[in-house]
C-alpha cells in the first residue's frame, strides 16, 4: 500500500496525516501546537510529520500548507505569521532533504480552494472561488480546473481589494482593504469602538472583545453584534463583485472562522454582491455557500495538491 | 497552402484577413466601415470575409474578435455597442453556416491580450495583463499561458474595477468604476467641467473637446490636458495594483486609444500601481508597458484564437 502525506501549518496549529492513494479518510492524523518553549517550529514539523509516517515508508509525496505568502514554484516561505524565524525559508528543500519524497507547497488559502474544489463544496464546478475569512482574509481562485498562481505565486489576494479607499490602514501598509474593514480583528475593534462611542451591547463592560464573542451575540440577538456582521458582510460582498468581474466564477465558497456566523453574515454579503455586480449575467447559476471541510480544508488541500502533481 | 481567416468586428470599422498558416504578413486584408445605409451588419461581414477568402478556398479556422460581453463558449454576442441588432446573435452558428469552417469567437479585449501575448509585446511571457483604455475600458489576462474567460467568458472586465466608491455613474449601472473616471469619454468630461468652472486651457472655446484633443493638447504642454492625463493614470494606476494582487502577471500591458498619449498618461499610472502594491515582489522583474500591435491587435488576436484552437 502507499499513499500521500498532507501537512498543514498555522502560526498555532500544525497537523498531519497520512491518506491512503484513493482515500481522503486519513490512516493516521495528528494536531500539536505551533510554538514549544524549546523545540522550534522546524523540530516540531519534523517530529510531527515523522509521527504520521506509515510504517512500511511507503509514500508516494508531501503536500505541505502554509500561511503567509509563499513562492509555490520554489518551495519557499517568504514569512510566515507567527513563525519569526521561517524568512525566505526553503521548506520545500529542507523537506525532501529530511525525508526524501517529492514536496509540493502551496499558501493555505490556496489549497483551501484546492481541497473544496476536489472535496469539500466546490466539487463538480470547473470555475471556483474560495474567500477564507479569519484573523485575515486570503482567497484562491481555480478556473478551467487549473489553480491560478500567476508568475510567482501571488495572485488571488482577495483580502487585499481595496473596498474604501482612504479607509482604515490594512496590515500591508496600503489603506481599505477589505481585511482591513471585514476580517475578525476588525468586526471585533467596531464593535468595541461603538461600545466606547456609547452604543449598548450585552458586550459592554468585557475587558476583551473578540469575533467569537461577536458572532455569539449576534446569534443571541445582540443588536450592536448583528450590525457588526451586517457590516462586515456589506464590505465582503462588495468585493465579492469585484471576484465575480474578474474571475466568473460559477461558485463562490466562503471558509474561515468568521463564516461560521452563518445567515447573519451570509444574507447581507449574498444581497451586497448581488447590488454591486455589473451584469446579471454573473449570477446566473452562481452558487454562494459556506466551506464543507471546517478545519480540515488545509490539510485536505495538501492532499489534493500532491495527487495533482504525481 | 492552407491559413487562417481573422476577423476583428467593431462598431465603427469590420477588418479582415486572410494568414498563411505560419506567418501573422496577412496575405489579404481589408478594412469597411461597420455602418452603411441600406446594408445590415451581418450582410457587411459576410461580403467583407468573401473578399478576403483565398481563390483556393483552403481555409483552417476562422476567429473572429467582437466588441462586447460575449459567451465564447457558445459562439454568442450578447450585445455590440453600435450594432443593436446583434443581441444575443450566435455568431459563430451562423459563421459556420454560411463558410463551412470550425469558427471561434472572443471578446475584443480578451484576444487583444491573446495577439500582444503571441505576436507582440508580451511574447515569451507566460503570465500577462492587457488593458485597453479607449472609449470604454476592457482586459485580458493569460495566467500559465492561458486565457483566462471564466464560467461564461465574462472575466477579466477592468473597466469595472471599483476606484472610487460612490463615484460617477459607470454605464454599467455602478458608481465608481475605473471605466467611467479614466475611459475616454471620462477624460474629455473631465476637461470640460474643469473648463466650465474656470480653469484655463488652449482648449477653451471648443464646442466638442474629445480624448484626442485632450493628448493632442497635453503634448504641446497645456497644463489642464497634462492635469486629465495624470489624473487618468493615477486611477488606472490604482486599478492596475488590484489587477496585480489578483492576478501577479509578470507583464502589464497598456492599448488603446489613450496610451497613445505616452509618458503623460504612463507616468502617471506607474507611479500609482507602485504606490498601492501591497508588497514589494509584485513589482519584482514585472515589465509595464504599451501594447506593439496597434490597430491590429484584435485582428491579431482572432489570429492567436484560431490557431491555438487548431
Amino acid at each position: 500500500m502507499s499513499g500521500y502525506i498532507a501537512v498543514d501549518v498555522g502560526g498555532t496549529r500544525m497537523r498531519a496525516a497520512y491518506f491512503p492513494a484513493d482515500s481522503q479518510i486519513p490512516i493516521s492524523l495528528k494536531k500539536i501546537l505551533t510554538q514549544h518553549p524549546t523545540e522550534s517550529a522546524w523540530e516540531r514539523l519534523v517530529q510531527l510529520v515523522q509521527s504520521v509516517w506509515p510504517d512500511d515508508k511507503s509514500v508516494i509525496r508531501m503536500g505541505i500548507a502554509v500561511p503567509g505568502p509563499t513562492d509555490p514554484y520554489k518551495g519557499i516561505i517568504f514569512e510566515a505569521p507567527n513563525i519569526p524565524a521561517w524568512k525566505n525559508l526553503p521548506l520545500v528543500y529542507l523537506l525532501k532533504e529530511q525525508f526524501k519524497v517529492p514536496v509540493d507547497l502551496g499558501n493555505d488559502a490556496n489549497l483551501a480552494a484546492m481541497g473544496e474544489w476536489k472535496y469539500g463544496a466546490g466539487r463538480g464546478h470547473r470555475n471556483l472561488a474560495y474567500m477564507t475569512v479569519s484573523t485575515g482574509i486570503g482567497g484562491g481562485v481555480i478556473l478551467d480546473d487549473r489553480l491560478l498562481l500567476g508568475e510567482r505565486g501571488l495572485a488571488t489576494e482577495f483580502g487585499h481589494i481595496t473596498v474604501q479607499r482612504d479607509g482604515p490602514l490594512c496590515g500591508c501598509g496600503q489603506r481599505g482593504h477589505l481585511e482591513a474593514l471585514a476580517a475578525g480583528p476588525a468586526i471585533a475593534k467596531w464593535v468595541i469602538n461603538e461600545i466606547d462611542k456609547g452604543a449598548t451591547s450585552r458586550l459592554s463592560g468585557n475587558t476583551e472583545i473578540n469575533t467569537k464573542m461577536v458572532a455569539e451575540a449576534a446569534k443571541s440577538g445582540d443588536e450592536l453584534a448583528v450590525r457588526a456582521l451586517e457590516r462586515a458582510g456589506t464590505y465582503i460582498g462588495r468585493a465579492l463583485a469585484d471576484v465575480l468581474h474578474m474571475f466568473n466564477p460559477s461558485i463562490v465558497i466562503i471558509g474561515g472562522g468568521v463564516s461560521q456566523s452563518g445567515n447573519l453574515l451570509m444574507t447581507p454579503m449574498r444581497e451586497s454582491m448581488e447590488a454591486h455586480v455589473m451584469d446579471a449575467h454573473y449570477l446566473e447559476n452562481l452558487t454562494l455557500t459556506t466551506a464543507a471541510l471546517g478545519d480540515d480544508t488545509g490539510l485536505l488541500g495538501a492532499l489534493a495538491l500532491a495527487r495533482h502533481q504525481s
